[in-house]
């Protein structure tokens, strides 16, 4: 299955380059036939492991994991790989799904902090999308993360860069779920509690200005988001409104 | 086998706060007693993968690769894991030393990047410092990396803080090895010939100027460095004039 999206030469003016906003401005507007086209979804998304931060008292150590995230479609791809020590518990949510490590065809990870990236060698057949750099063996592809340009992986899934928690932070965007847009975004987000609470992403965080202005691109994008330290939650309608986005409605 | 420095109070004249540089300096100024000490090297060093990288004709793919090395001692230290496609070569290597990887006390890497982590879940009793963080299990330590503090495994061997090539990279530091004091850099230093052609270093870059200082730190302490992307090399003695530092002898 594959959809070609046809370039629209005029779309500067949606403020967006994404793909699937194309498709869906485009169906809207009767420009696109959509008769052979398969309009389920393409992508399920499934947390193989709900990441944590606890600080414990006294503040000298503290407790964390990052999320694992599996998203299963055209492509399978593995969001995050967890701590050194998740290596059964991956192995374990890919055969639920029926899946092996062979099966995955990419590996992205957020950025290159040890609760992110400890089991690479797992997926002898993947490629690689370790915060900026792609690769794939000892091939490494160059890409302008760096100008704020998306790697698409396919129509449906986006690599954006999204910097601040490291310069080099990227996050995944998968249009067309059951639940709308979903936005894996590493520790741009730690939790749904630093909505409220700015200090705990700021505490970890390189470039906050610049995670700021990550922070509103993801909120444009998301209806829910999958955070590096805690459960998937949906957008609160009031981010929407803070940061001004009329969206297009998507289905 | 240990050694106990003692507190020198007045070594802030030494312009370092290294410890191998307060035992040199306290035994040749006879004022430690050597009879029941061990002088011999504590630590050997064996490089297991010399790292690489060549850009590909047209610029946009490159062929690359993390040095690998083993610091064998009375702490067994992996510094850089490499690509995910090198565990194999990894358990070889230290097979050669009649070691395992359960025989790993520490794995250090130099920072985040893929061809520096792809390999952290072989060495199920590490500690791991993957840049500034430093975790067993899901317990993380907090250390004050940024501030310049060093990280100190024993008495011969200290992760440093050399931000630069991303703010949040290390370099290991080994005293008294039979080249004398190794500094294994990670990509603070890609490879010898960066030392003319800062080009190679600059262009991978996120932080030059902090780059350059930590590189001039490295000179400071180095007779051997061991980079990223290329073989271990003598620091030129030209390169310890032009810092203008004013070295006490070694051996």
């Amino acid at each position: 299955m594959s959809l070609n999206f046809p370039e629209f030469p005029d779309d500067s003016a949606l403020g967006t380059n994404f793909k699937y906003r194309r498709f869906i401005q485009l169906a809207l507007h009767g420009e696109m036939e959509l008769g052979n086209t398969d309009i389920s979804y393409p992508y399920t998304i499934d947390v193989l492991k709900e990441g944590y931060s606890i600080v414990q008292e006294g503040g000298s150590t503290s407790n964390a994991c990052g999320t694992i995230t599996l998203v299963k479609g055209p492509h399978n791809i593995i969001v995050d790989t967890g701590l050194p020590q998740d290596k059964s518990l991956i192995l374990q949510g890919l055969a639920r799904h029926e899946l092996t490590a062979d099966d995955v065809h990419y590996v992205v990870c957020t950025h290159g902090h040890s609760d992110h990236v400890g089991n690479l060698n797992l997926f002898p057949n993947a490629t690689f999308i370790v915060g900026h750099d792609i690769s794939k063996g000892d091939e490494y592809q160059l890409h302008d993360f760096k100008q704020g340009i998306p790697y698409e992986i396919d129509a449906y899934v986006e690599v954006i860069p999204t910097p601040g928690h490291t310069r080099g932070d990227v996050s995944v965007v998968v249009y067309r779920t059951c639940y709308g847009t979903v936005v894996i975004a590493g520790d741009t987000f730690e939790k749904f509690e630093d909505l409220e609470d700015s200090d705990i992403w700021q505490n970890n965080s390189e470039l906050p200005e610049d995670q700021e202005q990550s922070r509103i691109e993801v909120f444009k994008l998301a209806d829910y988001i999958i955070p590096g330290h805690g459960p998937m939650f949906k957008v609160p309608d009031e981010f929407k409104h803070e940061v001004k986005i009329v969206r297009t409605p998507t289905e």
